[in-house]
């Protein structure tokens, strides 16, 4: 085929070789031009258009690029082989999302709530308009994948003097946000591990891990945190604890079943426990509880935390502690995964906590969030007959178990019929098990609430429960 | 035991409460106070010291709260059981972080580079500004899981206008960068899914995916992308391809082979295609080749992009687009995985696009990569009688196929000691099956170089391997 006669439109704001192209590549795909046909020569083509012949070999390498032709030497351009794909169903596309509409309630007792109101903006806008200044171009370009040595050290120094955690700059993982490093750490982790978790738990943090296919126990628990007989008996080789104020129930681990759980740890080889300390900085009376990794002398303990509960959520770094064991599996494997946290994001941090913004700010929020703990508690007083108060003191959010026969589910439906959310402990316990004749525990977030809807929302419950 | 002298110093800057609750931890842990004995009443002690009772029940709770002690009703307070932990052997700790000496060199043709000199700085500093204003309160909150609607919608326009993926905002999961996004790819597909890799290939995510436990296959490739007999063959129900411009060969995917691909995708279920689309903004000559997602009919690519390259490596922000069927998975878990990207971040690059100033720094980098492409080919004018070159008009490296006998190493060692950095495609082949008498390539990477390093290293190249 020597004659190709393309309609050029002169005017058009389409160049002239992509009209060219897209001819060509139309009579292919509708199989007007066929496999192994030759193209004419470009500068046939170009004189048969009266066009330039450099705008023809643009087309033609566009079509080239692209598989459309095949050049083959001293012979020309040919029409390439093009296998036409199967066309199934389309599937439903409005089936996709499923829409979950959002009730609003007039009251909102989260746990997960932040209070925002008292968030340092004008700080941290003044660092971050400082660490963006001309010389910062460096911070564009890809940091470590383990975070930059300047945050780690500063992290170091924090955990140690805030948590009691015994680390080297070089043992911290920084990563944008928990679930991101708990997917990390499944990289380190031996894919045959059995994980035990307390129950109830921080049932994400469950499911993630189920998710990436770790065999997972669930653990009963006491007052003094994980029951060590179920956990031998369960063959797990890793347990999941949250020590210093366990979600949801608020107990605090003590040290004897401390020292019990990093002996257990010990034992075996390949035996870890996660600290999940994901709110150890709010605690209003005493001083914070030190971490568990700080016990830990034979390298058992993955310490995780994250700034996110303390300065924002929006801040996605957290961090994670690794024992030496797990440092070396972190530099054959982790390293591949890189930063996920910006090294720009990383400065902003390291400036806030350097400069003393982060402790005033945890200062001051551990100061508002006793006075909304305080006022809940005083608004609560009506209740004690009925219910005892557990978890307080501590963290963004108080337990109400039921000294009488109620149902869990008639206290959140009378509540939620008043305009009041709540959440129970059956949200939080994974399997029933062990835990028919517990009693009817209510869970009440106040961090995120004013305490003028503290004090409304506790006396609309007390209407809807008939206290 | 009534009597506790705890001597207290009334001058110390340490809370009376602290001295008292350090004194009685420590008489605990060095095995004076032993396991079920007495403290004296918080009356009695604080009579015995003159000091007040609620100093020492501040004490005794912050005892309690930590195991040290147990409070029972009618009776006071007791001294834990406490299980000392065994002790093992402490390992090495200057052993674990394995200290790499990074060789400086005059000349580092790497194909990671990108020229930053051209970012708009100041652009992005306006926006961060205008983005962290006082009404940005919002942003300081936790994000959807998938990213936020606002971007995903920008970046589905995006695709569709610059590589013709079609698209929903709903199917695009943002993430911080592309490692991380096939972490989170993992929690969606068959755990027994074989994964099929192009060979050589973009060396990390093989070993990323291989690391997550998945079977990995290596498939050759001939001049129209992976060979589909070995595909066939290899029992892989996934392939992982970069169809516009396969890293490192440079290689486009023929229109043919595509729909091969795309056909045997639809042949099976759960089978899918991984589109890395890592560097497609970079085309000088026609128009970039569209993805391989906008011809598939039947929902099996998974399209990966980023930001990184087009816009700057700290800018942690990849996007991955799911078909139908992965959604259903992602919406059961993969948004159990709390965003990896701040709200902040997605909102500062959303006006970035939005803005226009994304397409402009695009065509500016274009340009300049186009500049120092144009004189590297010219530098390499001397070289062609020896080596064919490879991979041009697109990317950010090409490759030097030797016509003559001459091993890789031998080229990369003699490149080495005249101060020149180049890569073989031996580091990105990841076994040598089927690879033994391909010709020396040697990857030379240009976008992060000055123009006039280029022409002096290739200079020396010249002299180095006596050309």
């Amino acid at each position: 085929m020597n004659e190709l006669t393309i309609p050029i439109d002169l005017n058009s704001k389409i160049h002239i070789y992509e009209q060219i192209y897209t001819y060509i590549k139309n009579e292919i795909l509708e199989g007007r031009l066929t496999q192994g046909e030759r193209l004419p020569s470009s500068r046939a083509l170009a004189l048969h258009l009266q066009i330039s012949r450099s705008t023809v070999n643009l087309a033609y390498d566009q079509l080239l690029a692209e598989g459309y032709i095949e050049a083959m030497a001293y012979k020309g351009y040919f029409i390439s082989k093009i296998e036409k794909p199967l066309r199934l169903e389309k599937t439903d596309e409005n089936n996709t999302a499923s829409v979950v509409e959002e009730k609003k309630y007039q009251f909102h007792f989260t746990s997960n709530g932040i209070d925002m109101k008292e968030f340092p903006y004008r700080t941290w806008q003044r660092i971050t308009k400082e660490v963006l200044n001309d010389e910062s171009k460096e911070l564009f370009a890809l940091g470590k994948p383990q975070g930059d040595l300047e945050l780690r050290q500063t992290i170091a120094q924090y955990l140690f003097a805030a948590r009691g955690v015994i680390c080297s700059p070089k043992q911290i993982v920084i990563g944008a946000g928990n679930d991101y490093l708990l997917i990390l750490l499944q990289m380190l982790l031996n894919k045959k591990s059995v994980i035990a978790f307390e129950n109830p738990t921080y049932t994400k943090a469950y499911r993630i891990m189920e998710s990436l296919g770790f065999g997972v126990r669930l653990i009963g628990m006491d007052e003094n945190g994980m029951n060590m007989e179920e956990l031998e008996k369960s063959g797990a080789d890793i347990a999941y604890v949250m020590p210093s104020h366990q979600f949801p129930t608020g107990i605090v681990t003590s040290v004897g079943r401390r020292n019990e759980l990093l002996k257990w740890a010990s034992e075996e080889k390949q035996r870890y426990l996660i600290e999940d300390d994901y709110d150890s900085e709010f605690r209003y009376r005493g001083k914070p509880i030190p971490a568990l990794q700080g016990m830990d002398h034979n390298g058992n303990v993955i310490y995780i935390g994250t700034f996110s509960k303390a300065i924002a959520p929006a801040i996605r770094v957290s961090y994670m502690v690794l024992p030496e064991s797990l440092m070396q599996e972190y530099e054959k494997r982790g390293k591949l995964v890189s930063s996920t946290v910006s090294r720009i994001d990383q400065k902003i941090l390291n400036e806030f906590i350097r400069c003393g913004a982060f402790e005033r700010h945890l200062n001051r929020m551990r100061k508002i969030y006793k006075g909304k703990h305080d006022v809940l508690l005083d608004s609560l007083k009506g209740f004690r007959k009925k219910f005892k108060i557990q978890g307080d003191h501590a963290g963004s959010h108080i337990l109400l178990c039921a000294k009488y026969d109620v149902k869990e589910q008639w206290l959140k439906v009378q509540a939620e019929e008043k305009g009041i959310k709540i959440y129970c402990l059956s949200d939080y316990v994974i399997e029933n098990e062990g835990y028919k004749n517990r009693p009817a525990t209510v869970i009440l977030g106040y961090a995120g609430m004013e305490i003028e809807d503290i004090e409304k929302g506790i006396m609309a419950l007390k209407e809807a429960w008939k206290i």
